[in-house]
């Protein structure tokens, strides 16, 4: 399985530089929680629960040389560990759901001495780490269900192994289905600006020997009039107690197109993606990154000089164009909203 | 006024080479039909009344040298031309459209002598693009209309000066419009995979000082969903009896999404644009062009080694998604099937 962050015994982060592919696979050592922040603001690691990993290891690499520290200095450099962590990119709710579960280890603890906070942060780290593989094989599971033999999958952007703790989300659906013997298709949407669909998705089904073809983001509705695709699965960077999912730019388009063809919409989140704070998709921040991911391309240029652009990384999708969440716990049917805080409620 | 193409009094061609915009402006000499015809397989002039207008002056360079040749030489020569021209691209009727008009001024004159009907064929090149600049111009008069003051436009692809014998279509009408001083902004979609809307529309706009953003295609649904677009205009490469529209791939899902936000489409063709033989937007042949249009990008590999990719060049939108059909003979409005026939019909 392809993990594309990772804590070595002797605590060094290991990552995949995800910026690279599909040309180059280059592994790099991290070993300060400065990297790490850096690694995920440049998308160097990238995909809502890889993200919460990252900062999870992040944030104990941050505190292990504190071995001698007092509980005072501890909690300082927590503090200091989720501002920094925590300030990288603001959409998916993942890297503060994995920064609070740090946090909170050390604020449920009051008896043990920072040595032994300290490994039990290592441990929280793994654990975050092995609980979203587990989640990624029983979203799986679940979401295989939902899809027929013969099938015809859209995906966008990378949903995939490297945008977890490995396996995958809306990806791992596409691998066991296709370990089922159902995928006739793919259709990958290259996804613009950053094309995480041509270089990553296209990358992780190319290992995999599942058949699929790389289209252009706006062919999506072509594809769809044309009957060539039978369902849409998504991953997702953040999902409100109603269902409004915030998730890679396109992915509104792509509901908007999916309920005029009458194609149903899969959304696959594990539950730290949830975030019942917020019941509004409107309320979600939406990450606007810099003009020239759209103005350029691999360093050239391909618009007028002083050309500007609008890039928003993140859409909001509202509920009542999602036909499932498939999460670790089940699937959430319509509508939404009610089967939500059943699921999320009732499970806590 | 841009032309993309024109004839020189001693009859050579003059073309931009639109592959090399925005970074470079080079005009090319043209001399043979066989070169035209390259010219328009490869991009080099591409927009659906710009394709006709070519091929109109490569029709022309083609015969202008049969002074002494016999009528019946003058007719093998017009079926190769023909079959030379018009299996370059199959999409865009204007190609077409023009062709038989060329061909017309021999079939309906068989009484001239071959020098005679060489220089009708000139003159008939040339009212091609002089009325195709009339065509535009009246367009964007009937089209800037139905536009209001502060108006934010979206448009597709390029559907400019240098898509038509000069001034444009759709952007014809954002010209007009921006010369009322209406337009607060144009939403330019960037259009994978040969970007004509990031390279060729923002080289237009930014010439002219009109304000415009570009944006990756995949953008446009979140930006309708923000409020932040009140009309959607774009060109066409070829429109149905009954009003379906094939243009630009991505035009029919910009028009699943206008519907759902109850935005205005507007499109802008001349009449040379309609293909009355056919009713069903079904019947019109698609282009598919080479899978490295989206697997590279300016020569670079995005994808992995082996993937495959699918590439229609257009799509079809049906007549129900569409608002306007702005012609230089009127507007045509809703029922288009009715009214189509009628400003067609009664004009001819």
């Amino acid at each position: 399985m392809i993990k594309p962050v990772y804590l070595t015994e002797d605590d060094t982060i290991v990552m995949l530089d995800q910026r690279k592919l599909p040309l180059e696979e280059v592994w790099l050592k991290i070993n300060t929680p400065e990297k790490v922040a850096e690694a995920i603001k440049t998308l160097t690691v990238r995909g809502a629960p890889a993200i919460g990993i990252a900062a999870a290891y992040g944030f104990y690499i941050g505190v292990k040389n504190l071995t001698d520290a007092s509980r005072r200095k501890l909690e300082d450099r927590c503090r200091y560990l989720t501002n920094l962590l925590g300030s990288t990119r603001p959409t998916a709710v993942n890297l503060f759901w994995a920064l609070k579960r740090m946090n909170r280890i050390v604020e449920e603890d009051t008896v043990s001495p920072v040595i032994k906070l300290i490994k039990k942060l290592r441990a929280e780290a793994l654990r975050i780490h092995e609980e979203d593989i587990e989640a990624c094989l029983s979203m799986a599971s679940f979401g295989s269900r939902l899809i027929p033999k013969g099938v015809k999958i859209l995906t966008h952007c990378n949903a995939g192994a490297i945008a977890t703790g490995g396996y995958g989300t809306a990806l791992g659906i596409v691998r066991k289905v296709h370990e089922e013997g159902k995928v006739e298709m793919v259709w990958v949407d290259e996804t613009r600006p950053l094309l995480q669909g041509a270089r990553l998705t296209a990358w992780e089904l190319e290992k995999e020997g599942i058949p699929y073809k790389v289209i252009c983001d706006n062919m999506a509705g072509y594809l769809m009039a044309k009957g060539m695709v039978d369902v849409v699965v998504v991953g997702a960077d953040r999902i409100t107690s109603r269902g409004d999912v915030a998730n890679k730019i396109g992915t509104y388009t792509l509901a908007v197109l999916a309920k005029h063809h009458n194609i149903p919409l899969i959304v696959a989140a594990p539950t730290s993606t949830f975030d019942l704070s917020l019941e509004s998709g409107d309320s979600i921040p939406i990450e606007e990154r810099k003009e020239e991911e759209v103005l350029n391309f691999a360093g050239m240029r391909t618009t007028p000089p002083k050309a500007h652009a609008f890039n928003p990384a993140f859409d909001v999708t509202p509920a009542e164009l999602i036909d499932y969440i498939v999460t670790e716990k089940g699937v959430i049917e319509r509508p939404l909203c009610q089967n939500i805080n059943k699921l999320l409620k009732d499970a806590d």
